[in-house]
């Protein structure tokens, strides 16, 4: 890519059958629900792609499905995650079987590396590979953050393309962004949802926000209207963004992990519109109870109706 | 196995060629000094092992290597380390191939389950395997605990064959080992070097600590003191276990993080003494620098002085 | 007060003699500092005014000296700093004997609340006193976040006259104002200073930043850059104030902890452009030494070339 | 003193009648239940003293009931708690015009000190008293560790008389005990009720456990098995207090607070025994629902039949 990769690139959940495996046909529709909304990119095998849980079958058989159906159309981001540099040269190798444009990779994580150790990583995978490597910033997961200075070095040697920060907090954000030279090409990328809009005011080059799953055009209209300085438009996509965001905390009432109340919600609102086939989560995650659905229903309605009534 | 796994079980460092590769001759050598110290078992590709840090085919070759030289002389258990079920499976997989006692497997990682969900976690990798399943519990590495009472109930219900608790604290493990029914075949394995007379006083079946792999014999003579209620030998035994437990945080001082420094440490007194060929670890991990080694042989000898007058 | 407080509200520090008593004539050029700086109200004891470390006839002493300077020209906050209700309601036994505006009151410390028990808490004080009561999210000193449907609450039922947030993520922040009736007279206050810029656009009523003891300036010109909707001045100030900040991570680079390193930045600040008598700081805390003065001066010529040229 | 403390040492509740203020009858009913069952000494004002939550005219009143009961019969320890030096002298000056045997200090808290500021913290307060000063390291309250090597030096330079360790971990423990020269007079005192009889093993001069509220001859049993290596009757003992452990965790499963759930289970056992006269917990705290009530009795009745069993 001779661009850095900007707009809205959505962290894409990965479509299973109830037997566990890729749902082809599934994630052919999300990918067009998300193609169609206008979004610039697209990142499979992050988090919200539930990584962390999928074989390396899996995985690749995620990569080889995505790259085929968005067929170079927008550039396709791969979460390369793994513990340590020699097992993400692991993922890489069968990454690289594919027709992709940017691995994106966390700190060590089950090792307890110094920040050189850590900075040392993202050198030995960038040294492996002639992709982009963007780092991936997302301490809830990771248990603990990439210290901004670090990332400054790395962004300005070219070890890194870019970061994408789902710390959720916005500082260092702005610190790493300040830093930049004019004719830096990295792209400092936000994975926030109920900041999107400060992090685009902040000088994002683009956002990778879990609910962009669910109604990329929320975010699409959001990044749109903040290019426009159309502050009212801004507003209306924000707040129905940031209401948006309870769903993810509707199953923690029900006493689920963070991540089976996160996906869950993701995937059971799909489901009910009919873009992907099932609401199946890969063990040992704990499926969303039939009062959650309600839950879900009720957040979104509200938020569509003021959503409506703040653009008319 | 038709009895538990007990007595000493080290965690083997994993020996490597300049190159990052598994140095078998040199693995040879660690596995002959740790049988003539006498001990019971043997445990590779856990944390000592450097397992976050080896791709699948080093881990394999691990396995190969150490089955291979092992021949069914004692037990020999292999960490199954990754991030959740299906991933643990794959490991799982390749394992499965070679001639091995049982596996040990850490509560999910990068992951944030719920206690339901680690529970439900162990019962989907027991149900996949005919090996033993041994939980891991190490929370430095995998961020939370393991709750005591899911533990006893999995113990119960026979998905798990044991537990290893590297967590640091005794209480835990006493509420554990009190939970044990009389007939109970639970291998309840304590990771603690420091406290390793105290968790064989609770009644620890055996003990899996990390400076085993350099003193074999302190441990071995101290679960025979231990078993002969020789008060002296065990004090003896641990005071120099104690005293030895601070090369651990020799790197710590020059800035290593703390695999690194644990590692370096345990490779370097093993390279001094011959046994091994290289220092080598794996990326990102920093090598101890030369002062770090005059501190391990000043405690070293230290010990090893008043060891010989607690003795005599 | 008829009208919620607002505008730039700094926490100030206490300036102190070489004795550790409080220095009144030091107290008044701080003061005057701020009000000439055109700041809309005061805040005491603190975090930054090191109430933490202070006993009570000196923190009572900072109070009266405060308040009869201050003579009622703008709004007075002062901490009420201790770990549970009974306690607190000691403290503003004898904070009421002082003209003063309202409370700040953080979650309860050192002990270990339940949501709940954090909202009783502050319904006690509030019950117990009639100024107002402002809930102060500090968890970086206090263990835990406040939650922000908690706050929410608090706020709606009139517990609460207002929050500072210092927790450095404006999500929470954000969800809060948000939940606010149009009519509300909450004072919704942030105590951010890299993020001062963007807690005013999500619609903060008023910043309490540490950074404003030494640059008042700063703030107040961001606060009017802001209401006059004037893009390229809050550009100019907030990128100064970011770049200060760089000050108080100072110290940590000499082994201070970051209290030291905070308070002791700005106290040589203010010192060494005149306003206070001395740098002292309380016990245990470590003067910072002379090398990172060195430091300091350099951040902020830095900053400040910039600033006049970003006016110019 | 001329020795150190030693022994069984309750960590005191604090008495309150539904007003909230000292209970003096029962105070004396209390120390009484205490001192029949053969304690060497008390500490008044503690965690589990509630001391986080009296206010100052309420502390003073619980060290005058408490020193006027006690007369001189045995040492009595009190809690000087507060978040720094210059406030814990203002707690010893009126701690001081009582007769007590020693202060029992934690490290600062609110604040965020480095180890050397620490350090500072606790010579300052040795200095400004003649009374023995005892260091509390109770880490779930301060939010971090004491680190062994300073406590060591600490003892060492005399500026503590002893420590009482409330961590939870014994490795430090045995550290500092193993740090002792021959002729030391240290009082390391250990805070675990789960572990007594290790921390006894590894030479603790005394016990502060919680559960001794209750259950002092307990203790005082396990003591004296101890002392004369009595493993019978040291496991007999043991075993009733790990079981009697539970109770602490009776409230956490209706919600309450931990400090709510581990007072409220102490003062229920000690009124539904006639020693206290109300089962008043200080503001925030959350009283034990009746549920939870039935939960305490099973878990003593079933532990004292089975101590029965095991001692006959």
């Amino acid at each position: 890519l001779s661009t850095p990769i900007c707009g809205v690139i959505p962290p894409l959940i990965t479509p299973l059958t109830d037997g566990g495996t890729v749902d082809e046909s599934s994630f052919e529709a999300l990918i067009s629900h998300q193609l169609d909304a206008g979004v610039s990119g697209l990142f499979v095998l992050g988090s919200s792609g539930e990584a962390a849980y999928l074989d390396d079958r899996t995985r690749e058989r995620v990569v080889e499905v995505a790259s085929t159906i968005v067929a170079g159309e927008v550039p396709l981001l791969v979460g390369a995650l793994d513990s340590a540099p020699a097992r993400v040269h692991q993922q890489v190798s069968w990454i690289d079987r594919h027709s992709v444009s940017g691995l994106v990779v966390t700190a060590p994580f089950y090792a307890n590396p110094s920040v050189r150790e850590t900075a040392e990583h993202f050198r030995s995978i960038a040294h492996a590979t002639s992709l982009p490597v963007y780092a991936y910033d997302i301490p809830a997961n990771v248990g603990r953050r990439l210290e901004a200075e670090m990332v400054v070095e790395l962004l300005s040697e070219k070890t890194l393309a870019g970061i994408k920060d789902s710390s959720g907090s916005l500082a260092e954000f702005r610190i790493i962004l300040d830093s930049l030279d004019a004719d830096s090409d990295a792209a400092v990328l936000s994975g926030a949802d109920v900041l999107a809009d400060l992090a685009l005011e902040l000088g994002a080059h683009g956002l990778i926000p879990g609910l962009a799953n669910i109604r990329p055009d929320l975010f699409v209209g959001l990044v749109r209207a903040h290019r426009d300085a159309d502050d009212k438009a801004v507003q209306a996509h924000q707040r129905a963004i940031t209401a948006l965001a309870a769903i993810f905390k509707t199953g923690e009432a029900y006493g689920l992990g963070r991540h089976s109340s996160e996906l869950g919600a993701l995937k059971h609102f799909l489901h009910q519109r009919g873009v992907i086939a099932t609401t199946q989560v890969s063990q040992p995650m704990t499926p969303l109870p039939e009062a959650g659905l309600r839950d879900l229903d009720r957040i979104h309605n509200a938020l569509q109706a003021r959503f409506e009534r703040d653009l008319s």
